[in-house]
This record gives C-alpha cells, sequence and structure tokens, in this order.
C-alpha cells in the first residue's frame, strides 16, 4: 500500500520533504500547495504531481497524509485542519513560537486517533541512533554529563532571524529535542548564558548567536549545550555522552576522508557544511518512521509533546538568559 | 531521453548494477537474462523489466544498451555480440582471463563506434577521485610513490577461488587499474611477491592469497600494493600517493563517527564491511558516467584498453611470481 | 648561577617539583622539610640534600627559593614567611581556601620585590601553550566561545575530598585560571550546575562530582567547563576555542600511537592516565619559568593575583550553585 | 654502580650519546676522542669529561665501556680494540659497510664475553615496542603482512650520499633490523624496486632515493618497506601489521595534539621533524638497555649477529635491485 501525500510548503525544506517522500517505495507526492503558486507548481511537477489549493488537499479523500513545511506561524492551524480532514499529520519543528498555542494543540491532538509526527529529524541521524543505541545497551553504563556542540556555519538573513524565534526556538530547539531523546526524560531546570559576538545586527535584533544552555534532570544528570550561529568550518554537530563506565562520541561527518600532508601540516576535509549536507539521511530515515507508524500502526517517533516540551524548554531558557537564574521547567510546562 | 538497459547476469553483482540504473532518471531496466531463469524472473520483477532470453535482449530494437554481468567467460563474447547487435556496453571486470582473448575483443572494440565501458568502479569512489583532482592539480607537486592497501574482509569460496583467475586478475586487477588511472601511465616492469597464509585450501587450489606488487614506471615512479584475502576487522581499501611536495592519502569509510572511551581503550567504528558498502556510491557514479557518455557523446571513462591493460599488469605479475623476476610489462601487452 | 631550593612538603606533589628542580641545570634541592621526618629525609638524600626544620630553611642564607608543596593550610603563613625571609616563593595551587585570607596574602606580597608564583602548572602544558600561542597570534581572530573538558579518572579518597575545599576549589580552580589566561581576562559573571553522581559518599560529605560552570566575560565572550570526578577511561583534559575564523582544539595525549583493528572494532590507546603523567612536561616547563624569572629578573608567570582570582571564581560557582542563579564575580572579587 | 663510558666521535650522534649517558644515573661520560680536537674538547667540556686519545680510552682502566660513534668505516675496528681492552660496546649501526667485515667481526666478537651492542635505537621506540608486545601477546594471531613506511623529511647533503654506502646500508638498514626483530627471523629473499626520483644528483651518485624492498620469509610472511629521501611534511616513521585476527598499526608521533579547523580546512601538526625528535627517547630507552645489560648481566638487546643480518639484507637488496629479480639471502648471509 502506498501513502499518498498533500505537501504543505515548496520552499527549502518542503524540497527536502519530497525528495524523502520520492526515495521510499511507500509513499507519493500527489498534491503541492504554496502561497507562491509557482513554487507549488514547480515542485509539483518535478514529482509529477499536482499543484493544488490548501482546501483542495485537504478535501481530497485520496491524500491520506499532509506534510506541514509551511512557515511556523501556519502549523497549528494546520495541524488541526490536517485531523479534522482525517490526514496523518507531519509537521516541521516547532510546533509554534508561542507555547499557549502548542499546549493547545497538543490536547486537540491528544484526543485523536490520527497520527502527527514532529519533524525533529537529527533523532534520525544514524550516527547519533548509534550513539543512542550504545547508550541504551547499557555500553558506559548510567548517563551523567551529556554535551551537544551545534554550530551552524554562518547566521541566516537577518530578516529570518527576525522571525525566528530567536536562537532558542529556532536553532537550540532541536538539541533541547535531542537532549530529552538521549536522556528519556524532561529536565527540571534550565540555566541560559548567551552573548551577541557574530554579529551585532543580531543583538540589535533583540536576539543572542552565541549560547551554552544547562539544563539538570531530576536525578542529577545535567546536559549542556553549546550553540553558535557561526562556525567558519562548516557545521559542527557532535554529541559527547560521559557515563559511569566511560564516554560515547559522536563526531562530525567530514567532506571526504583524504588528508593531504605538506610542509603546512596535515590536513583533513571540513565536516558537511550544512544541515541539508549532514542531515539529509536523517530526513530520509525520519520519513521512513512516519510511513511506517501511519501504514503499520507502529509508534510514532515523534510526538507534538516531544515538540511541545522542546518548546517549553526554549522559553524557560529565555526567562533564564533574561533575569539570570536557574528556571525551573515545571511551571512552565 | 531514456536509455533502456537490457541486462545479462542477474545474481549479485547484476543486483548492484540494476539498483544503480533505477536510481539514474535517464536509464531504464527494460529486460534480464540469466542461466537460472528463477534469477532473471526475480530482477525483472523488482524493476518492472521482463525477463527475455539472451537473443531476446540482442535482437530488441527498444534496448539502447546492455550491461554484462554474467560470468567471466561470457564477457567477450557478449560485448563482440552487443556491438554487432548495435547496443552500447557496459561490461564488469575483467574483459576475460585470458589476455588472448581480451586482446582480440580490443581489436574488434577499436574498430567500432560503439561506446563500451569495463566497470572498474572504483575509479569512482568519491574519497579517491577527491584525492585524484588534488593530485591532478598539483597540491602535491609530482608524483613519486603510490600505495593501495586492498585487503578483503574474508576470503571467497573455495569453488569461486578455483574459477576467479587467481587473486592477480581477480582481486589485484581493480588495484592495478587504479595505479594506472593515478599515474595516467601503464608501468614498465611488475615485481611481485606472494604467499598462502590466510586458508590453505587456497593453495591447495594453486592460488594465493597474500600479495605485494609492485609496479615501476617508465619514468622511475613506483606504485606499490598490498593484498590480503582476509582482514578482520573489515574492507582495507585505502590510498596514499607521495610526490614531491607532500603525501595525499585517503583513508577507510567507516560504519560510523561513534566513538567509545572505556578502561578498555578508545574504541572506534569498523570499515564499512564489503564492497557493496563501501563502493555502492561508486557504481552509482560510475554508472551515470556511462549513461553520459551514451546519451551525451560524452568520452567513455573506463575503455577496454584499460581493461587490457590491467590484466596484461596480472599476467606480469603471475610470471614474477612464478620466476622470482621482475617482468617488463611491454612484452607480455 | 644555580638557584638553591628548600622544599616544603615532601609528598606526591613535592616528589613531582624535587624532580623538576633537579631536571634544571640552573636549580638545586638543597633542603626538604616535612611534617613527617621519614618523608623528608627519604626525598633529601633521594637528590643528595638535607632534611630540615622549616625554621633551619627560612634561616639558612645559601637557600634562595623555596617550594610551598605542604597542605594547603600551611601556604599563606609560609609565602609570608618565605617573604619576610627574603626568598623567592614558589607556591602549589590553591593560594588558600578563604578567599578572604588569600586576599591579604595578595596585599603583602604586592608590596615586597620577591618573586612569587603560583604553581598553576597547566598553563605549561605544550599542547595548551600551543593553541594559546596560535589563538594570540591571531589564527581564528577573536575569541567567542572557550570550552574546557577537565575530568579525572576517578575520585579522590573520602578523607581528601573532606578537606578539599569542595569541587570548585580543588579541581576546578585549574580550569578557571585557564580560562582567564586564555582569555586574558576575569570574567564577569559565574553560573555552575553540579551534581553527585559518581559516589553518593560525596554528596554526603557536602561535595559534588559532576559540574558545568559558565563564565560570562564582560565582552559577551563565554567560556564554559565541565568537570567530572570520574572517565573510566583516563584523564580527560581537552580544550576548545570558537574565534570569528574557526576553532582551535588541543586533544588528549594517548598513551600510544598504536591502533587495534580487529572484529571488535579499531581500538586506540587511551589517554595518559592522571595528571603525574599528563602534566609532567608541563611541571618542568613552569618550573624553568620559575628559575628564569627569579635569575634573569623576568615576570614571573603565574602570579597571586592570578590565584586570588581563581579563587575567587570558585567562591562564586560556589554561590551560584546554592542559590541557583548567576553570580556576578567583581563584588566577590 | 656506574658505567663509566669513554666516547669515541663527538659528530651529531655522539651528542645524542652523551645525553642519553648523563640521562642514566648507572652510566657517566668520563672521556671523548674525535678526529676533530675542538669537538671532543667541548662534549667533554659540557659533560664535565676529558678529552683523550683513542689510546688513552682504551688504555683506562677506569673505562668500563666504550660507545663507537665515529665515521662507519672505524666501526669494526673499534669493536675490536674495545674487547681486547676488555670494554663493554655499545657500537652505532651499520657494524661494516661491507659484509664480509662485519662478518669477520661477528666471528671475533662470537668467541669473547664482553657484551657488545649494535645502535638499532628504533627497537626501543615506546610505540613500536607497545606494538609488539601486542603482537607477541596474540593479540592479533599470526603474523602474515608486515608494513614499514619510513620517509626522510629531507635528503642528506651529496657529501653524506657518497660515503653513506647507499639508501639500503644507510637507511632502510633500520627497517630491515625492524623487520627481523618484529618477525623473530631473517627472510628468504629479498626483492627491491627503486628509482631516483627526488633529486638527480643522487642517481649521479650511484645511487637511488625512493624504493620498496619486500621481504619473504621461509613460512610465507611478508615484510615490505616503502622509503624516500623526502616527505616535505617531516619524518614519516609508521608499522602497520596484518594478522589473521586484525591489524596493529603504529601511526606517527606529532609535534602537538593541536587541530585548527577553518575555512581551509582542518589541520593537525606534523610529525615530529627528524629522528633526533621522534626517536629520542628510544636512544635513552635502548641506552637503558646497553647499561643493564653489562651491569646486571642481562642480555644484549641488539646484538653484531642481528647488525650482520640487517647488512645481508642491504646487500641483497642491492643485488635485486641491479638484476631485478628476487634473491635468496642464505648464500648472501
Amino acid at each position: 500500500m502506498t501513502l499518498n501525500i498533500g505537501m504543505f510548503g515548496a520552499g527549502r525544506i518542503g524540497i527536502v520533504h519530497a525528495r524523502s517522500i520520492a526515495g521510499n517505495s511507500r509513499s507519493k507526492l500527489i498534491a503541492v500547495t504554496d502561497l507562491v503558486p509557482q513554487a507549488a507548481h514547480s515542485l509539483a511537477s518535478e514529482y509529477k504531481a499536482a499543484p493544488m489549493s490548501a482546501d483542495e488537499i485537504l478535501a481530497n479523500s485520496n491524500i491520506d497524509a499532509i506534510v506541514i513545511a509551511s512557515s511556523t506561524n501556519t502549523h497549528v492551524d494546520l495541524i488541526e485542519a490536517g485531523i479534522k480532514a482525517g490526514k496523518a499529520v507531519f509537521c516541521e519543528k516547532p510546533v509554534d513560537l508561542d507555547l499557549r498555542r502548542a499546549r493547545a494543540c497538543l490536547d486537540i491532538v491528544t484526543g485523536q486517533d490520527r497520527p502527527v509526527m514532529i519533524g525533529f529529524n537529527r533523532r534520525f541521524d544514524p550516527d547519533f541512533t548509534t550513539l543512542k543505541s550504545a547508550f541504551d545497551a547499557g555500553e558506559i553504563g548510567k548517563g551523567e554529563l551529556l554535551s551537544i556542540t551545534s554550530f551552524d556555519p554562518a547566521p541566516p538573513p537577518l530578516d529570518y532571524v527576525k522571525v525566528s524565534g530567536g536562537l532558542f526556538c529556532d536553532m537550540a530547539i532541536h538539541d533541547f529535542d535531542m537532549a530529552c531523546w538521549l536522556f528519556d526524560a524532561v529536565p527540571e531546570t534550565v540555566n541560559a548564558t548567551g552573548a551577541c559576538l557574530v554579529d551585532p545586527e543580531i543583538g540589535k535584533a533583540g536576539d543572542i548567536d552565541t549560547a551554552v544552555i544547562t539544563l539538570r534532570f531530576a536525578d542529577g544528570r545535567i546536559a549542556t549545550i553549546r550553540n553558535s550561529r557561526r562556525a567558519a568550518y562548516g557545521y559542527d554537530q557532535r554529541l559527547e555522552l560521559l557515563g559511569e563506565r566511560g564516554l560515547l562520541s559522536a563526531g562530525n561527518v567530514l567532506e571526504s576522508t583524504v588528508i593531504k600532508s605538506t610542509i603546512d601540516g596535515i590536513d583533513s576535509a571540513k565536516p558537511e557544511y550544512f544541515f541539508l549536507e549532514r542531515y539529509m539521511r536523517s530526513y530520509a530515515i525520519g520519513w521512513a518512521g512516519f510511513v511506517d507508524a501511519v501504514l503499520d500502526g507502529k509508534a510514532i517517533p515523534v510526538s507534538v509533546s516531544d515538540g511541545v516540551n522542546a518548546l517549553a524548554i526554549a522559553e524557560a531558557a529565555g526567562l533564564s538568559l533574561a533575569q539570570g537564574r536557574a528556571i525551573e521547567l515545571a511551571p512552565v510546562l
């Protein structure tokens, strides 16, 4: 059986998902909608799908599931509309920038039986899942101190920064989810330090570009996240997990294994440049998880609840930065 | 335009090529033939192609090109039949186990205008092409000493060993081609040392399982190849090229970037297990090179002449091993 | 000219310094004192020095400098006594566990011309100085985010933990000094998260064994320190410094370069086991810095002021942990 | 008890040995002789030894052992004179450039009870001994294929090349000894390929600067050695040993662990520049082995017989290169 898909949003991330859909033998892109008709048309034609309006997609009984890859402020409404129309839903992160709205969406989703998945793709990165499997198998015993390095190669355009919800909601949210996923828990307190060091314009826009966020879990375990909007050498995405019997680490994926040794030194290749390169496989694997969940009745790998948790941590991080103190997560949640 | 393909041989390597054909938007598998009808039927049905007889494929005017993935002793006849039928031809290595037959085939091919490509897939490995590009760009100056490490994870079944043509024709032939490709030349002398160390049954079958072959080129450059039929840690495929201004090396592709540090040491992942894993990308890239050559009139990336050269080096290596001396290649060629 | 040395303390760290003294052609161990006469006698005889009382050392006009390697609570008194006796002073870290006492000592030292050096040996580690030289030379531009990993292989005996002054004063103090040294500045705020995860007995003794401390400097630069009393694979001592044009990192020094590849994986050697192995060279280099400063009138590489700063950060970290908020350093200093 | 040493030769290698002697608490440099009196005087005064004539050293009953660090053509005579004078002898490699003379020397040494050691210092390199220990402990099972990489950073002066005995006697001889030591055997056949690629002047002097030598042992094991007089990135000294259950490798020792990641790539430090840096520890350890052998009656770690074996392989390699065939070692030995 094949899952027929309607796509909301034909921008950069919609194109990524369209490729995953086409690369999976159990899913097929049927329809695409976008505020820019030309974008919808172009993506649709590449995959022999039809450009449609949003309403047509929702009303089309031949479409089994929708992918929400449109702007963040449309996510909650489309999740609810998709459920109401009886579709399975795959929605890009974040659920919303507003924690209250996201919680309300969770309430609605909870009462339904249609599968809804949030696109935290990094959970499906093969290196990260290898690390988690080793950890879950007890190879280093009890976890103690998790460290996540997440540096972008270069800051996004300032116009994007202004509507992004800020570094915590836009960038660190992936790392918050990663910490909850690896430790199978939600933190108790959130402690953030931040600065604007990369580009003063980001500061003028009210955001930071460099941050360290430290999460403390109820049983004392600690996760610390380092974020920067700029790493001149490329996308830096690493994990280190210290446990009672050792350390598990996942390093960067390099562009090649070629090493050049000259009088100037020993030079290796750089990390894959950005998320489209580094996480291409994880998008496809995450998509397969969604398809399998819908078609085979398996558990959804990333729930709306996961999305709400990550968002709550982002909100707590913002409070911590503003108030200069550790924030308890429970009241925020 | 799409290149319609008829496949000879539905075994392990045929399956690999079928996947490359399907993964390329400009080629389509139309027909499959195999001595075992069930194998042809099964592969054909997976790709919505038709099982056919060899004659039907050659006679089918809808088929533009054939892929020869059948046993080595059929290669030359099928190359000639394919050309006679007006097909482009992609043939697995080696051209033949008999150098005279391969040379005769080259004579026939040379007089024709149909493209014929030999499947030395390693030339398309992204790490190796990155190394060659850096070398050709002069990053280490003139080349001096090339070292190729090529160890299989485990020896093939003894029945295969007996018909394989021996380690030089079956295994080292890839490395001979790699040396000629990287140095853009054919060696002047061939010097081989070998032994049976892995499995005495291989020795009883008249073959060796461990070898060092050293090639000397007319201008003094040296290439040395290390082969073993067994590396307990997996497929070991590395290059090192020393030049006047430094060293370029291409390392193994590891199964993951995860490192585990415990009281027992610092443990990294192993190399990808064998050629199907390690060279999967190179098969696809090589196939694209063939499709582009046929459809766009580009140069064939690996010619029958390349196949004959590698085979001649294998024959010289065999002579060197038997006679305990360096063999000049020119008389062999 | 040779610097004649009197040693206070013949324990583990006194033995380290005695070796540095003997390995330096410009210094000579003359006298050793210790509460345990047998220890003083044994160390003295190994280096052909004389066991003496503390008063004898201070009164001996043939002794140019003293090394204070006795217990922490004696440091301040001995620094002052050494100065009063006209000796140059090399004192192990920390200056004292009590910030007020350390500050008072600084006041006294400041008014004197005898050189006094605090033994923050890690500043002299060849890898760390290589990193700092590259940073100071502008190789990655302006610094933004410094990360220090500092894990001990195993917790110290509980009796030691109880008198150690706690993880911040005893262990992290090295990292606080490292951050100030690398950034050539004192932080503005200190933010600590900690837990007792390694051994509940440490918690019962009122201490923690796992911590993340984040320092924010006036210009926004951030330094984050990860500490654990246990790393099953050995002493983990690494630096990472992100700047506007890249990242500088200093990795662990491994016990050997030997790698074993088997069916179980690719195994490297572990880091050198603990500080005596890893920092042996840095002790010798730091000692040479002291000798050169005293004999050649060069600047003292690590001043009492540096020691007070690190201690103040430790105190602020303790406050931050207790109060769950970022602590401004200025009022503490 | 202390071993009093008389040194023959105060050049580069004599200076190295003088440092090892001084660094060992059981040996003391007493006397130095050199054809250049000023050199002898200078080295002697650095270590509070006396400049003497060769005869004075041999006649001095206070001198227990001599170190022969003078030019190669003096080695055999001095070994014999040392033995006759009742001294223990430590002699730099090679025993001689002439295999017959070396064999004659071995005959003389064999009939004596004074310890004579040949300075194949690489056997004492900590990484190489770690590798050998792991191998001897059976960690990879039976050995099959040993690969030695040995590239100098830059060719020696042409005047040195002319009297060096050629690449095989001067440079590869270390690697021949390494192969015999690791495999605990002498090879059966020697197969050499060589060229002059680095500097045509070396070719005009009748030597080569680039070579691959492959040794085959009686039980089929193979060792292959790669030599070049030039590696732009520094001294390249690596071992790889493939066995039935895996691979042991020893990599280069890098100048630091610092890695710089920028837009230009990921840059590590280069290998330690040349043998004085890389093998400084091995000289000291080897010297300790000699001292322990003489004072404690332990076995000499490297015998004259080892020196003769390595020289015989060098001679066989020269024959192989000249005649283009594998040379059996037995008739040469």
